[in-house]
């Protein structure tokens, strides 16, 4: 049996909860959420939403002692989408600040042995706080990252030369907010880096068109879903089928001393392994600064 | 190459077209909305939900034109939710009209030549109306009818005894809103009838249950949204992969001269043909009762 | 992490091997094979036809210690397709008595403690003596009984109606082999009962037709494959799932006192619970003479 | 609708359809074979390996009429995994050679205008000269060429890093035959190039244990099914689905004047364009090496 459960039930939780049970990725779901009228919309509306197809996930009652035994907590509590649509980051750290600080000692008085995936925003800087104060190994606790980032980049890419956004090799680096970058040296088509195909002014400009598009998501619904929960569901399907994917997760880099988003192996147990592949000399500064940035949040704010 | 459009695209018409990317039950989609900022963030964040996933729905910008070579056109427009929670089911009937009054003409002039399958309520009589408006052959045109509450019976009896909903079969009934009913005559377990297992009392407790279930969901959260989303994505399914499944969507039914919630024959060319197996005496009357209440409101407010 | 085991894998077991991974039911695989080559290569084949897609089998050596943190082993070993083409069911009932006798103390001794289940012909007495010499409790241990049966039965009256095959609700019964027969009083499209549709001629010429669906395939390409792969990989899904479907598999009836194909309540323990439907007269002694020869087959030759 | 045929339903053909079935990638399918009693055997083991699933794809008799609106063509006639254990290519081109002239004509009178996929081997070779044959245009019709020695050499990089076959990013160029070639220069993990965690002679060995896979496989059980079937079926899908997935397949290189596998665009109108990364020099020598064997087969053999 693999069972989730999933803290904070918003558009994001609610959705990731969809996602799992639509792609048969888990077995049992527990939902956990302060507003308990929509929490029971959502139970009831998940079960609904799973009659008629092959798989019949559980949907179990929020109850902290179910995390004992919970293979994959994922958390999603707070205002998850902060980062997306704010451009002073700091405004609103302190309510999330608050949350986390709420629900670690919980989490670890629960007896939770399973892998902590945090979606919640900022997502590098909460993922650490949350290792910090549950006190679960530096493995097994990492964030969505740049997961989705990478994916918009693989979007505007993909538009432009249209071709499949799978078809898109590369990386977004760095922070899960305005620090990160398109790390280009990475990103091929076919194999042919897309340097040889765009001149660094169209690179620049492409960069813009993907970072503008959660912006687009998030002035029209007031916030963004099924791209944060497919990539979430990704990553989460790694670690359930123990598949050694390598995602650009928010995992702790030895080197920098801090969790932020560059591609790291996932596995049942975890991060087993990251990358850190040659950028160029632009990018490394860009590295630094985002690293620099991930550390002066982490150590002001939290 | 599959084509579907969907016009409305609120929390019932995003979420069936992020089921219908997420299944790959589609090629091709394009969404029609008032709200253009909400629009184009839809259409932006599942694109995003889709990269790193095998297929690729191409999504197409909204044009009446598009219409012309659509396979399925979903539609839900309006609040589409309005008979999940208003006892007065009349009071905002008016505003359904208007939209359907509106879109007919538009649908009719596209040179639209698929399949029309609405969700819009109350279900049946917005059916009705669109068929009559738009001029759309009567087997080519249906409504989700009681797909959904069929689904949420299937929800109610699979917790009561412990079984998979897919392994409970049978029907409800009539109208998608209050007249509804369970034709527990049909509902078996196993080659069981239900009727077998449990009293008319528990019965009728068990039906109370599965109709509370879309009250839950709509006061919790304000709308529903998985469970309509499933079912019309499998009604959807049945067209484009011209399966022949039965279900009970809203299809006219001769003779009753009305569109109905009843089981049906769902293929490539629209309803192929439609069951009407024997129920109890009582179930009859509730049938008759629902066929009146129908009737009676398309006459009233269409 | 769900955990496969298959012993014996020709056609079927194989087959079912690259069902299961490519349905995502299992996350690790281990094949059992007296033919090492043969073995070696479909390990190969397997972990070739895996990938580029999302998930990932670890394909686990051959070794019976492995069989102790199993969660479902699969018997296929002998020659599983003896009883669809040969009508002197005893002929090689004895190659059959070997094989079962050399697996089960091996299965006993590694601390197996999932769930068993057999596809091994004569399927309904094999399993019976698997339950018998590796004393698993019985609802832990069941086969595949009637399910391809009841698929073929759907099969025939979907081309006879032209309707989805699983828009069929009914049941083949007893034994896998020549005393099974069509529970017709079971069978229904769309809530109608079918022998209202077809005349009792009729039906036993769909009975004819269905019956020899199996054998057509036989003598075509020696051996049938997709049909027992898929339906195995529903019930091994219905396990690995918890997921309580109601099965037509051989399961224990503390009624009749023996393994026999029956609806019966597959999950994560095994069988929950089985069904026993009001029968017509006929098929009553129908019922009576399938169980007789399932147990004068397993007294006289097992 | 999507409707696909396969001409040669052996033991490719045969899981290919099974593969194409389970995995909702086509509604219609036509299979042709001269072994009339295995082809029904086929046609009625598919049907069987479909019920209890969603979809229902309809398996349409064999009649050359039907490839007048089949969208997807697949051809596998003939011995195709002569190449797979055979050192001397030409021994059974002529074999080969015979059952593409006696097809090319049928499906030029048949009124195909859809896309046509070979997987006979010599792959390269029999696409081109089913090209000539057919007159349909060249970005209309391509082989499955290096895709499955690019999962092979995937399936070798993934057991040595132990890491997601699909996480390893490259490419085996040219013949799908033995003067084919690893470019370890589009390998990557990570965004880590394979040639810095790997030395030559590690890599050599690597390739080696890659190019062996196709070998062990052939040996144990006489053929290879699983590794192409599920290739193909992705190829397939790419132009089914009009996705635009770049893939190794044999495409016509107009630089080099033939059909050789290198990366290229799939979708709906076939090879929208194709992908000629920078090699190293070693590279390129093999490249010219493996064009000119392809360039010789051609002229001498077909």
């Amino acid at each position: 049996m693999k069972k989730a459960a999933i803290i904070g039930v918003g558009h994001v939780g609610s959705t990731l909860a969809y996602t799992l049970i639509s792609r048969n990725i888990i077995d049992e779901l527990v939902l956990f959420d302060k507003k308990e009228g929509q929490l029971l919309s959502e139970y009831n509306d998940l079960f609904d939403g799973q009659v008629d197809r092959y798989n019949y996930v559980k949907l179990i009652e929020p109850n902290l002692e179910e995390l004992a035994d919970t293979d994959v907590l994922i958390f999603s509590a707070g205002d998850i989408t902060i980062f997306e649509g704010n451009s002073d980051r700091f405004a609103e750290l302190y309510l999330t600040k608050e949350i986390v600080e709420e629900w670690a000692p919980k989490i670890k008085a629960s007896g939770f042995k399973g892998i902590l995936i945090n979606i919640t925003n900022p997502c590098d800087v909460v993922t650490q706080r949350l290792q910090e104060l549950t006190g679960i190994p530096r493995e097994r606790i990492f964030g969505t990252g740049t997961t989705l980032d990478s994916a918009r980049m693989k979007h505007a890419v993909s538009e432009q030369f249209n071709v499949h956004p799978s078809s898109v090799e590369g990386y977004v680096m760095g922070e899960h907010g305005e620090s990160q970058f398109v790390a280009w040296s990475s990103v091929r088509i076919g194999g042919v880096p897309i340097s040889e195909m765009l001149s660094p002014e169209e690179l620049e400009k492409l960069e813009t068109t993907a970072r503008a598009g959660g912006w687009i998501t998030m002035r029209g619904k007031g916030y963004t879903s099924y791209g944060i929960a497919n990539q979430a569901a990704l990553v989460i399907e790694a670690v359930l089928n123990n598949n050694h994917k390598v995602l650009p997760v928010s995992s702790y880099s030895e080197k920098d001393q801090c969790y932020v988003g560059h591609p790291a192996q996932v596995a049942a147990d975890g991060i087993i392994k990251d990358y850190h592949f040659k950028m160029s000399e632009l990018e490394y500064e860009k590295w630094e600064k985002t690293i620099e940035t991930i550390k002066f949040m982490h150590s002001t704010a939290l």
